[in-house]
């Protein structure tokens, strides 16, 4: 770990959370000295990452990270290979569908196809779900990556506490290749999801969002999001998928 | 400058260039030791700034920077006070619309209004275009920020590749607070900017893009550049604007 680029990542987590803040804020944040933070903000805006507002001198992000988003969708196959495959979902089913990868304890959506009933719906991409409140992140974690420190941090009253339970859940997972979730993150919304492989191991999920009014899902909604994720798997150049003989 | 920090940012940039890069092409593209870059691509990829592809080992981003972009947008003022005149400036002139800001010697579009004729269009948020080679470049060089370095690359015939020749341009620029390119960064496509002020100087500029067939720009095209251009520098808090009085 190199010790200042490692701050300054924290800064640029910082500035994304808090979209400006000053020198003194940010070295409360970081808890570092106003001098080193200084060096390595100049050092970021001296590229345009940041840049320091002349009115008042607070810092943001700058105009070089404009592009580093998509240039990070395009790169993920997983994304590419997902396109049809989420949109065929959300047809077939009903409902809108998001496809995540695992960032430590949390499930970033890297696509989300909406609802196909003409409703106007907020873009999802780039949103962050604790990993183990979402059907998502319980698909991926079943499958490694799992930090040993997880927080299981209580999102609602269903969110998934203790250890024991969510491992049981998924130890199922494991078997099967789909999660679910009830309620855990936002309460009115459950999921089930399917996990997603590469050659090389798990690579993301794919889930279906309903209304936890129409909850559980019917078989048939669960069999879509098993295909799914074994086809999208299948393309990602995955050889084998849980349970594969049984759902065949 | 910090050192690592400097490089860390240069690993990003050339990962958003290739895409994907395995640690001897990076410390190939950086002149460094593979270790020295070794230590700095482990970092970046403990919070998800670069991953590790686990098929080959090559470096790409990471999911830690999808919304780095969207948040440098949402904190732009420029970027929220340019939307609704952006979009009126194209409805009145019939033309695309974009407004930029400057990073080094280039041009950051920040904002693309398509041309109103409902004509398919790319998306150019995130594009970069020389900025002594576009009008909105020229716009914001003539008031600040000319780097004494400034390489004027050829891109086309037309572009202008002497120091002179750019000098004179930014002078009237300076008197009138417009700036106009002809086939200087593409060929068919021609364009007249308005400089963009806040309260502490130059903030970013406008343009409409025309095809050169259609060149030169009626002064109507001009006065509806200027108008908006004016419009959206007092919502920023300028006080002046370039000409003014004559214009007015």
């Amino acid at each position: 770990m190199i010790q200042s680029v490692d701050r300054a990542v924290r800064i640029l987590f910082a500035l994304q959370g808090a979209r400006r803040m000053t020198l003194s804020e940010l070295a409360a944040e970081l808890e570092l000295a106003p001098t080193t933070v200084h060096g390595i903000v100049r050092t970021l805006a001296a590229h345009g990452v940041v840049v320091q507002e002349r009115d008042g001198g607070r810092y943001r992000l700058g105009p070089a990270v404009l592009r580093f988003g998509n240039v990070y969708l395009d790169s993920l196959d997983l994304r590419a290979r997902s396109l049809a495959w989420a949109h065929e979902l959300a047809r077939q089913s009903g409902l809108a569908v998001r496809v995540g990868v695992l960032l430590g304890g949390e499930v970033v959506v890297i696509h989300h196809e909406p609802r196909p009933d003409g409703s106007r719906q907020m873009p999802e991409i780039g949103a962050e779900i604790p990993a183990h409140a979402s059907a998502l992140g319980k698909a991926m974690l079943a499958f490694g990556g799992l930090p040993e420190t997880l927080e299981l941090r209580s999102m609602t009253g269903a969110t998934l506490t203790s250890r024991d339970a969510l491992d049981e859940q998924l130890a199922a997972t494991r078997d099967s290749g789909i999660a679910y979730e009830c309620d855990e993150a936002v309460l009115g919304e459950s999921g089930v999801a399917g996990a997603i492989f590469d050659r090389t191991g798990i690579a993301g999920a794919v889930a279906v969002v309903l209304p936890t009014l129409d909850w559980p899902a019917s078989d048939a909604v669960v069999d879509m999001v098993r295909t799914t994720a074994r086809t999208i798997s299948r393309e990602l150049g995955a050889t084998q998928w849980p349970g594969a003989a049984a759902s065949t």
